[in-house]
């Protein structure tokens, strides 16, 4: 067993526990927390709350909130999901092998479920313990930035405005890095406030996840064409039939896996700036680079 | 003119134009700009903030930063007109009189758009200058709470599960108090908060919010009767037409005449714990229960 499997291992039912102890508490009609909780609990790799407790791992930080700042960050994540899944949106029925969130509750509750989950990741980090109060405030303005118009949600735009058009490699990397890049990044970036980094630390994290973001994103539209609807638990070769940007539609297939390869290597040479041997990290970002889902 | 009108007419154009400023700052797609802004200027009548600036008044606070927290709640309010609006919601084509968002740009858009303003409110609130960050903290978690499933959005959830049926007028009041109630109440809170207010005065001011809350819903319901088309901006006798819980429906159009007039009294009495003559609020409340849209 790798290092990143038994680390993966420990804290993924760590992070699932969490999530349902938080939407546990909330009270609201009962088919909302149901709608909210289908898509939280519908076997997401927990990719994000994965990286803040690595880069804590990382700077050797113990910190009793990093399971609910993660999960905060999982709550965006999946609220994105849902809206995104949407028929005015990209009109999925299936995610993770599962049914979508409105193919099961209705577009209207759907749309209620997201706007919830999202509301309330806010109201999870202004409330939490063990955290100075500015350093929550960070937090907060972050993930506003990241996940909002100046982020993931401007990315979605971008995204959807380039679906008349081909674009060129610059103008789709700005889409990736504000619609995946941008709450991937602050997760990483998370976990250095909470470990009260030091500026030099932040930047190389930045670098980090600046690349990896990428790396993780090419990956995606590789495993488009070389995945398999049943491995990857949505449509295979959806990119490819409604003709959209991708990196390898821009740069061939060969092109895309040697660029994901160049910001794979640029990322893990970042944490060098901080440890000579940062075996977790440097394993989750190979991990990203070749998913098979 | 009474003091309501001359408050109204200094304090209006100040909100708008931190709206637009706050709005200008965003660095996001144009195209995501517009279709945020769009709504934000569609002429509305800025209740929310106006009673955030009404109880500072009252409390005799000048407070630098009231103008931006008005605008974040304002950010929250038309995030949730826009949402309320979608064909899959209450499928309205028009709002104040004018189209409303996803007319205009289409329902992912609109959705995006929503999604935009309400993220940008928190990180507005985060970074608030001239105010102690364990208040800020505080802010972001209220509003949370009442924007959220616990509050308005579980509000959204209990109206459209309550479409198929009769309800009692003890489930359609709550409906009102997470729909429309909890955002209103947040307002007063929020001024209460930025005043430093002591607790028997934010007692009070609570219960001010609740007899106003309920006020301004049986308003809207009785103007759906007896206001119209032109006046309101929005299509009139819907509610009857599509069956919808309303007061009058329940009460009769006496009964639920009399029940607002019942809250109203209860509001500005509650106002008396603070002031004996809290002239702007009497106003502002009787505005509240008059209004003719």
């Amino acid at each position: 067993m790798t290092i990143l499997q038994s680390f993966t291992e420990k804290h993924v039912s760590k992070i699932d526990g969490k999530l349902s102890e938080l939407i546990q508490s909330i009270e609201a009609p009962a088919i909302l927390k149901e709608a909210m909780n289908y898509s939280l609990v519908a076997g997401g790799k927990r990719v994000r709350p994965l990286f803040l407790l690595a880069i804590l791992d990382l700077l050797d930080v113990e910190h009793p909130e990093a399971f609910t700042v993660g999960s905060a960050i999982e709550l965006i994540h999946t609220y994105s999901l849902i809206h995104d899944d949407l028929p005015s949106m990209d009109n999925d029925d299936y995610r993770r092998g599962q049914l979508t969130n409105h193919k099961v509750y209705g577009e209207a509750l759907a749309i209620l479920a997201g706007d919830g989950l999202l509301t309330f990741s806010f109201g999870v980090l202004a409330r939490l313990d063990h955290v100075p109060a500015e350093q929550k405030l960070e937090l907060i303005h972050l993930l506003s930035r990241a996940a909002g118009a100046e982020g993931m949600v401007g990315g979605q735009v971008l995204d959807i405005e380039s679906e008349r058009k081909i674009v060129t490699v610059d103008e789709l990397e700005l889409i990736h890095l504000n619609k995946t890049g941008a709450l991937l990044t602050f997760s990483i970036e998370a976990g250095a406030i909470l470990a009260s980094a030091d500026s030099k630390t932040r930047k190389a994290l930045q670098e980090f996840g600046y690349h990896i973001g990428l790396a993780f994103q090419i990956q995606d539209d590789i495993l488009d064409i070389e995945g398999t609807t049943e491995t990857l638990g949505k449509t295979a070769g959806k990119d490819v039939a409604s003709e959209k940007n991708t990196y390898p539609a821009l740069l061939t297939l060969a092109g895309a896996k040697n660029k994901k390869e160049w910001h794979y290597n640029q990322a893990v040479k970042s944490l060098r700036y901080i440890s000579s041997e940062p075996v977790l990290l440097d394993e989750l970002a190979a991990y990203i680079v070749n998913r098979s889902k």
